[in-house]
This record gives C-alpha cells, structure tokens and sequence, in this order.
C-alpha cells in the first residue's frame, strides 16, 4: 500500500512541493497547511521513497567499505565492527572486497558516489587509487594503511612501531637468541614500522636484525617459513608479520618436527579472533580493532555533522602472551 | 562535469523523454533522433544518475545479503564468494550481520526495499521473519536453511543428510566403535538432516545413536567438548556438527592430552579455509561453498531478466580426510 507524495498533497489540499517543504523542514510553510499535511502523513502512514529522499537530501544513509582482502581475518574482522557501528546509527554499508584490484575500487566508489554515501572507509593496497579517483565528493577515512595522495579527512591506524618493538623485546625476554623477522611489504607504513621497532631494538643491543620478506598472507607465509629455516637454521625466535602469516609458519614447524615454543618462539600480530581459536593458541600483538573501526564510522558521523574530529588517530598497541612465547622465569619454573 | 538529461535533450534537439527512452530501450524512438542522442551521449560521456535510474527502472543494482553471524567462517565465505560473483556482474551488496536479531533483519529488509534493490540472499537463524517482513517486494533467496513461510524465489542447500551419513560412515571406515555425534540445532534442517544421517548409518549397523546438542558456535563447542568427555569417557569418535565446532573440539582434546587422531577421531562439516589451515588440518565434509554462493546471485539476475531457474537447488557433498581422522589400513601401515 504504497501511497505517492502527490496522494498526500491532494488529500492534504496543497501542493506536491509544499509536502516536500513540510518533510524536509526546508522553507516556511503555513502553519494551517502543515498541520494538515503531517494530519495525512500519520494517518496515511506514508513514507517517502528513500531514494527520492536521498536524492533531494544527498545523502542515502549508505557507508561504503573498501576492505583489499577479506580472508585476511584482521580486515573481516574490521568489516564486522563497521557493520555494527553503521547499524548502531541506522546506516547501512555496502561491501567491496577488492583483491587489490584498483579497478574494483573504483568501480565501487563510482557506485557510492551516485548513491551520494554519506562516506567511505577505505583500507586498501592501491597506490595508485589517488590519481584515478578523481573528482568523488564522497568523505574518505583511511584505516590502517596510509595512502599517498588521497584527501582523506581522517586517518586510524595503530601504532605499528610501538607493536614490532614490543614483539622483538619480548621473544628477548622468552631467552632467543635468534630472533629472525618475517617483515610486511614496506610500501605499507605498518610493514614499514613493525620492521623499524624490530631493528631499533636490535641495534640498542648490538644484535645483527635478521629478516625475510613476505606479504601479509597464509600463502605467502608458508613459502617465507620454508625459506627462514633454509636460511637461518639456527632460528629460535620468529616475528610474523601477522597472524594469519604465524598461523602459517607454525604449519611449518609442526611439519619439520619443531616444538613450539621449546625448539622455537612464535610472535603474531593483530590479534585476529583465530589466533585465540589457534591450538596453541598465539602470542601477538593486539591492534584495537573494535575501537579502530568504531571511530571510522563516528568519524564519517561527524563530518556530515559537522562536529569536529582528529584527522591523525593513533591506537596503542599491547601484547599477550599465550602459548607460542614463555618467558625464561616461566620456563625454568617448569623445570 | 556531471552533464543533466535535459542537456543531452537540449544538444541532441530532443525531449529529456525521448533521452530516457533511448537510454532505458523502453518505447519506440525514431531512428533518426536515437542516432542523435546516442551520439550525444557518446561525445559528452553522459552518465545519467544511479539513483536517478534506480528510481526510473525501480532497480539500483544492488543486492542484499543477510547473515546469521559473520564469524561464523561458513558464512563470511559465503558472503565473500557472493560479493564476488555479484560484483562481476555489476551488482554491489549491502551487507547485514544479523547476529540473530530479527528486528537488524527487518531494518535492513526496509533499507533495501526502499532502495528497489533487486534481491536479497538470506541465510538467517530468525523463525519469526516471515510474519514480520510482510509485504516486501523484492525477490528472496533463501541460502542454507530453510524458513518455514517465507515465500522465497529460489532455496538453495547442501545434502546435509548424505553429509551426515558420509562422516559416521568414515568413523566406522576408521576403525572409531564409540561416535558421538554433537548435533546441531534440529530447528534447522541443516542440522535436522545431519543428525538423521548419522542415525540412520547407526540404526543400519545395530549401533546405539549417541550425541550431544550444540549450537554453530565455537564458544558452544567448548562447552559442548567438555560435557561430551564427562558423558562419553569411552568415545573414540566424534562428529562435530560443523568445523567451527571442531576448532573447539580439538582444543579441549588437546588440553586433556587426548591425541587426535590416535586417541579420538574427529570429524568437521562445511570445509571452511581455516579447517585446511588449522594444524592439524581437519577432516571434514565439503560444501561447495563458492558454487552455492554464485548460484545464489545468479538465480537473482535470472529472476530479473524475467529467465528460467531451479526453485529447489540441492547441492552435493564431498568427504576430504586430512589430519583428524584415519583409516584402518592406513593406520595398519604405520604399525
């Protein structure tokens, strides 16, 4: 039971647009005539179509997310946040998984700008998004991985450097000696400082850093495991660069005949929900993840707001010890 | 340089109707005009408002996608797979972890009525959505498990109860004599279907059905474990009702220094990623995930282009055995 704007201005006897005046507290209108026109309104039970509404008002309520690889768990797990924040505040996300893809993301982006979404959450691997988004009106936030070139009002991450100091310090305090980095790609500002905090804590103890290269993916992870052993075969304490990438090297390990943590220490990072589900379960670093996607939705609240927010937002990082570290009291307790 | 309809009219010395009707194929337009405005459309790279269109053709290319609970690996491939599918044929999603709450379902249901989005793909826990949705107009596909009155367009599953059948079927192959069968919720055929399998192989052998409830939870299936061995102390094999389940399952074993698969034999359903990526990988029953997400979109893009499709879509199973379970005779060898 569908009922027109021009149904309710006739039953309302004014015209079509003075409806449209009354619905979006646009312009004065007669007090007579709108008391009559809201009469209709709640009698009738009508409601505007939202698209007409998102075409007049520019806004469709719509938040779109721009995740590279959902299968990396941290950024599912990011998509899920952001979906219940947006619900929490009566939006709606529209979802692009885009594989890296820079023509994807573009693709959707056209989408949500002709949907006129309020805003976009973009964690992405496209370098080159920047110059081929061109004009989008559309508000982004960048979470995670800082893009060059792209006008983003706000951008989240967590405090990568911090974290690959954290990990490093605490495979020295679990008694390695060997402790080998499997770094993220350096053209992402987290690869980048993961492997900075690790290396500047070697150099404040006189260690040689030792690493391996490898993307942040349970594929390449296993091919960068093979190769650390082949290596560094004296390895007794490994730094992934996530957790998705442990999860892998662990495979490994187990595989060769390797104790974990007794022949060999293993470190994650991100704290995905897995890595708790992990048996053992993995030590790692833990990104905020909650948090982080909370305020990219809050942010994309406030701009259409226009209240005010940070542009820079940087989430302290902690670590927690599960059964893929143990600290050398702790071991020669168990002795 | 957004260029109006009533610009490309104006150029090309047509009406804006006669524009739509070139653009949209709907009316006879006289052959000499639609060359006209098709060049015209051509020179200015014209393209008309998506939600302009979407209000015209009542259509906006989207379809949405409502899932139980995105932790669930199950369903977060599923999405993914759909999203994908989706996406190489011009259609973007909406997105809803439902987390089981109907009144998140219907919000998301309006939202995507009022944006004449031409489908929604269900998977939901929700019995009571079908009094509540009412007069909803667009098209549904229901993914996975049935809902008693919804009137959908299409329902698409696996051959849970061959599945069932299949995994008691290789417990007994693998020399288990006490299975216990951790059933999921019989208020989904799913699990109904599951459940009969496993009694029935039961019943055709002279064996006593044994089995615990549990939901499609990896907290549940803690608990669950943990109540199995108290009530089971002799089992030897266990059939979890999904992998998630038996992630739990196994880290229970694990912690009571059961040995999988020497002491107790374990069996997962749906082969999520992380079954193959666990160590030990997981024996499990296959859905064929990716094939039933596709079909999902496919069957919207069928119903919309007024095309023939299955109402009733069955999907086969498969058994993969990886580290979790082994035969007699392979276990004979490594005697």
């Amino acid at each position: 039971m569908m009922i027109s704007i021009r149904e309710v201005a006739r039953r309302a006897g004014v015209s079509p647009s003075t409806v449209s005046r009354v619905m979006n507290g646009t312009a004065n209108v007669d007090p007579i005539k709108r008391e009559r026109v809201l009469a209709v309104i709640h009698e009738t039970g009508f409601a505007p179509n939202e698209l007409a509404r998102a075409l007049f008002k520019k806004s469709s309520k719509i938040i779109g997310v721009i995740v590279p690889n959902i299968e990396n768990a941290f950024f599912g797990e990011l998509a899920r946040v952001i979906e219940e924040e947006a619900y929490q505040n009566q939006y709606r996300i529209l979802l692009c998984n885009s594989l890296n893809d820079t023509k994807k993301e573009i693709l959707n982006i056209q989408t949500l700008n002709r949907l006129h979404a309020d805003g976009i959450i973009i964690m992405t691997n496209s370098e080159n998004l920047a110059a081929q988004i061109g004009n989008c009106q559309i508000p982004f936030v960048i979470l995670d991985r800082k893009i060059e070139g792209l006008d983003e009002i706000a951008f989240i991450e967590a405090d990568h450097y911090k974290g690959g100091r954290m990990a490093m310090e605490h495979l020295m305090d679990c008694g390695c000696k060997q402790i080998v980095c499997i770094r993220g790609p350096q053209k992402y500002s987290s690869g980048q400082q993961r492997f900075l905090g690790y290396c500047d804590v070697c150099k404040e103890h006189g260690l040689q850093a030792q690493w391996l290269d490898c993307d942040y993916d349970y594929e390449e992870g296993l091919t960068a495991a093979e190769a650390l052993l082949a290596q560094y075969p004296d390895v007794d304490g490994i730094l992934a660069c996530n957790d998705m990438v442990a999860i892998a090297v662990y495979k490994i390990l187990q595989s060769r005949g390797y104790r974990v943590p007794e022949d060999i220490q293993l470190m994650g990072f991100d704290n995905i929900r897995f890595s708790r589900l992990f048996t053992p379960e993995f030590s790692t670093i833990v990104q905020p993840i909650k948090e982080m996607g909370a305020l990219a939705v809050q942010i994309i609240l406030k701009y259409v707001q226009e209240e005010s927010f940070e542009k820079e937002n940087l989430f302290d990082v902690s670590l927690i010890q599960r059964q893929t570290t143990r600290r050398k009291a702790e071991a020669n307790e168990k002795q």
